[in-house]
């Protein structure tokens, strides 16, 4: 991995950091084995690490990887201690190698900060309102009267519409679209291609026609909350759609109108939530998930995998399958279903019935 | 909710609006009881409503709201217009006050119209024909011979390819790209991020690689449709992809190559049409729902959310499930697979089998 | 079919193409009926071609349509030589006509190619290499030391960050996003509004919060892949995100981190890997299918449309439904799901139960 610049239009670039052994074993409180001085500029899995990366050793089973490993320095457990990789010049032991990784690669993020300041080709509208060290990368076009908060970033191509408040280091990656209503916290990360406070999917059928319902509500986005690419989160009909603080919510991710999702949620790709869904707080939703309209997903619940959410959802249960159901009992019915086909032969047979499918 | 001003880049912004519960009564043919003077300048639910919001009341067991409700004018039906609100100064009394609401929501509807004319940084292909009073927004790119119609709108950052028709009064949201094949009736509108008429998904493999068959069909979109936020229509591969006059389509829907969609439809969010679809007029599509290749969906049949449709439905059936079925012989199937797995340990010991799974 | 200019802003246009009976026949090695110098410009199905277009009959059922066509030029197949066209001119006898069309449909193609040159406002960051014959879009914005190779086209509106690499002949469409880490090899198609290396969704949960974990690792696409619309491919956490030569991605589909993606697979619209996926080479993922984080997809597998996969999949076989089984025991188990509950209420009479539901 070479160190590239860490300049860029709002969208990547790499730390260009160089850290010793030595300051990695200060940094994660480890202790460390073999030569302090050996630098490291990029992080890479064992197997693909050259003399310039730093690694990590998760697993005993991963041991073999270690060593044949050419990294220059290997985070490792007290246990796996005594492995030593091939052209591995320092080892720094720690309680969790994985958990000390997660502390030490935001150095080598490729995510650069742009410079701060206004491109020149960004079309900012009447009583805007820019904090201080904002960042407002080429081709931006800003409504009238928006709020940017101090230090906020927003990506080449972002269109922001009248009215919208953002907060203060707050980022939007390039091709965000922020419809009016939406009101965005302190700290929101929201990324390349995402929709906020898009309109929502109402329509009255009168005389022969779908009439659209216009969507006046807004759309809160809470602090710390990060958008997946190219997600969709409609707005408010009347009231306003709003995303607790902390959630996080992967690419392609639908949320309709009015639904309220609580704080420090997980939603993986693909997930939809029809309209007015409620999500409390600590739920995970996991991939291609979806929720059907007006349902409650109570605080802490686990909806697995591509579940169908047609009711409501107890606090803390794991739900799955569709119509989901408690984790179990849907195990168990799908079990029973693959057990079923040569039992029904035999009774079918012992019933003297032919299949009457209903 | 501040009453912004209308100007915007092609994206929002609030209308400014002021209705007294006079005129408001006036345009629902209700009956006011109350100030008729009060003003109101947004809408609100009518928990957060405030002294300058109308709001309105939908159910029975909505009663402790409108008790508690600031909201300064409040439409109600006749059962319930012995119920005064905590500070409301006005009601109007109609026969179904969410229908009276939405005939006075365009009013105050964040979409404000932009401003007609051509900015300063479109870039305008050869030969290409503007209507009157169009509104061609920040850095858009036109191609040669593209027709814009009377009164359309063409938001910030769209992509518009040469020999594209836009009908009149057609609205595009920023980001909205149009690949060459397109025609766009009246008065559709498009959501921020969705492509219109991208390739094909289709391939020959031949010499041990897939090799791509070329799209050279086209993409007709009728009049009055809606598509919602990053969702994708494919044009065809010889004939056209069709979407019928008045349907309308939720965010981060796909419509593959040749589907023909009939009139007045609606599909939720996350739908999936593969390729060469039917689905005729007034169909209604659930959220995350799919259907197979070259399957025909009959006019009025409703497809429940998350249904996987791999068969022809007829007119006007309803139908969920994976395999979708009709939906009360899918909803019974469900019923007894939950029923099964306790019965079925009681079946397996009475004929003495053991889980003899296929 | 009007032959519009093939000049374009990067995203489509028509070929403006000639061609004669005659230099069809041989183009396909076909024999000719009929007068050799009738010209088409476009091509059509059967039903809508007119006087200047080429169309093909396919099978025998279509027979009618063919009979009934004012197609100028047809490809039939020897069987159906016999079929005359109501006004066709002259028809090419070939083995396959649906193979000899797509062998002709690349000079009717709707993509022209743009001019090759930089847009005079595109925004082109320092250290930057282009190769000879590149065609760099309107607004284009390229962050530092990017290399695009020679006669790579760049769509309008496209935002490339720092260090990213795009090989020759690579296409992409306006609109796309490439953040920070992705390297794009020879002759690759990404479709508009796709967004390539975009950050994995991966947090620690640490002191009651979730902690983004940077994304440090790459995104490498290989030589001829194409990605369709509105997809998203996250960038590894530690290693790279891989897809493999050949292989072709429709639509609105979502490859987390780390998945590790072989060669000449295909990926129909709205499918999801979870983090970790490995998929082995020629596989190929009906519409909305997905696959759970850590699975491997043996070489040569098909994965039916929707099929939720959560278990690994042998090579070379054909699996379906939810969790995804083997497709032949997944059909008998929904088979017997659908005979089950008129057989149930027997049962439970039989034995005396009362639907004891798990």
């Amino acid at each position: 991995m070479t160190a590239a610049p860490a300049r860029d239009d709002g969208i990547g670039g790499e730390g260009g950091i160089v850290l010793t052994a030595d300051a990695i074993a200060r940094a994660v409180s480890g202790e460390l084995i073999g030569d302090g001085a050996v630098e490291v500029r990029g992080v890479a899995p064992l197997e693909r690490a050259t003399s310039t990366d730093l690694s990590y050793l998760a697993a005993a089973r991963h041991a073999p990887a270690l060593a044949a490993s050419r990294a220059a320095v290997v985070l490792v457990s007290p246990e796996l201690a005594s492995v030593e990789g091939a052209d591995v010049r320092a080892r720094v032991i720690v309680a969790d190698p994985q958990a000390a990784m997660a502390t030490l690669l935001p150095q080598f993020a490729r995510t650069g900060v742009p410079h701060s300041g206004i491109h020149a080709t960004a079309s900012i509208g009447k009583g805007v309102k820019l904090g201080r060290g904002v960042s407002i990368g080429a081709y931006v076009v800003i409504g009238d009267d928006v709020v940017v908060g101090e230090g906020a970033i927003v990506g080449a191509h972002c269109v922001i519409a009248s009215g919208v408040q953002i907060g203060d280091e707050t980022r939007l990656y390039p091709h965000v679209t922020v419809y009016s209503g939406a009101v965005l916290g302190r700290a929101v990360t929201v990324h390349s291609g995402a929709r906020i406070a898009s309109d929502g999917f109402g329509y009255i059928f009168r005389s022969g026609r779908h009439e659209k319902i216009p969507h006046v509500g807004g759309c809160v986005i809470g602090d710390h909350v990060e958008i997946g690419a190219n997600s969709t989160i409609d707005r408010g009909s009347l009231g306003d759609t709003v995303i607790g603080a902390g959630t996080k919510i992967d690419n392609l991710v639908h949320i309709a109108h009015n639904c309220r999702v609580g704080k420090n949620c997980l939603f993986a790709a693909q997930v939809g939530l029809a309209g007015s869904v409620v999500v409390e707080d600590g739920v995970a939703l996991g991939g291609q998930a979806g929720v059907g309209d007006h349902r409650t997903i109570g605080a802490g619940a686990r909806i697995a995998g591509r579940a169908g959410v047609i009711g409501d959802v107890p606090a803390g249960e794991t739900w799955s399958g569709y119509p989901a159901r408690p984790h179990r009992a849907a195990l168990q019915a799908q079990a029973a279903l693959f057990r079923l086909p040569p039992l029904l032969k035999r009774l079918e047979r012992l019933l003297g019935t032919e299949g009457t499918s209903g």
